[in-house]
């Protein structure tokens, strides 16, 4: 099953590899990571999307609340929360398919940030589903490369604590 | 200084915790990172952010260039690339401050994509100054948590190559 864990860390060295060896050490592979400091510049946030038996990723939670630098471990799994990556697309397009590729930009709410003659990046968000069905159409259009962030999540709204 | 890298891997597991391992090895903090899969589903992209003195960060590269797993180093620094990097906010507003967030947010031209009678989460895309721009608008508006994705980069498409 597909799991979202968010992890807030203590912002020092060491700390990525030794969350990462965690799963590495058990055979997971870890599909996206993402980190980056909160709003406290002492400590970062990571969102890590794995995938493995539920039993399996339990263990690896308990193990990671176990670590030194390790502030706050959430499964967002099965809570009620908003996901999202930003992916760069670049695009190499000939003339006649420039139009279907900016077609294709302006339905899925991209964003044109780079254009050449050769082609485009484009900056686009949004769910995997999203993203994938984005990548799909613009592969015979000149798709050349892409860059994702991995995914953030937040727990919604209706879970602010005051 | 600080550096942006650009580096393909083999999506095998073990690969980031030893690219983390490079770093944190020499006492290099990453100040962001973001790993996910490219095009092709066995080679994932990372994009990391470190500072540190230029002759250091060349010999941790070569040293990413030895890692087995790691097919392409690039130190996009001194290059001409785009850079962005997508933030989840959360918001928590009382009624009388709300449209002076909305007001923000559609200046930075950023979307919400969850809204109760709590607050709201917003997304927004861009550089580190504009981000942080924002982030200083929002902070007396009830700002309560955010989750970056790190940055990715690409190179600009007038270096396509054809």
């Amino acid at each position: 099953m597909r799991h979202t864990i968010s992890v807030l860390v203590e912002n020092k060295f060491g700390v990525l590899a030794r969350v990462a060896g965690l799963f590495s050490g058990r055979g997971y592979n870890i599909e996206s990571l993402s980190v980056a400091p909160t709003i406290d510049p002492d400590t970062s946030h990571m969102t890590i999307v794995t995938r493995g038996e539920d039993r399996v990723i339990e263990q690896v939670i308990k193990q990671l609340n176990k670590l030194v630098d390790v502030i706050k471990v959430s499964d967002l799994t099965a809570k009620n929360f908003v996901e999202r990556e930003m992916v760069l697309i670049k695009v190499s397009s000939e003339d006649e398919k420039r139009s279907e590729v900016l077609r294709v930009v302006d339905i899925f709410r991209g964003r044109i940030i780079d254009m050449s003659n050769k082609g485009f990046i484009i900056e686009v968000t949004g769910t995997e589903d999203k993203i994938n069905a984005m990548l799909t159409l613009l592969k015979p259009l000149g798709l050349k490369e892409i860059a994702r962030t991995g995914f953030v999540a937040m727990m919604r709204t209706d879970h602010v604590q005051k």
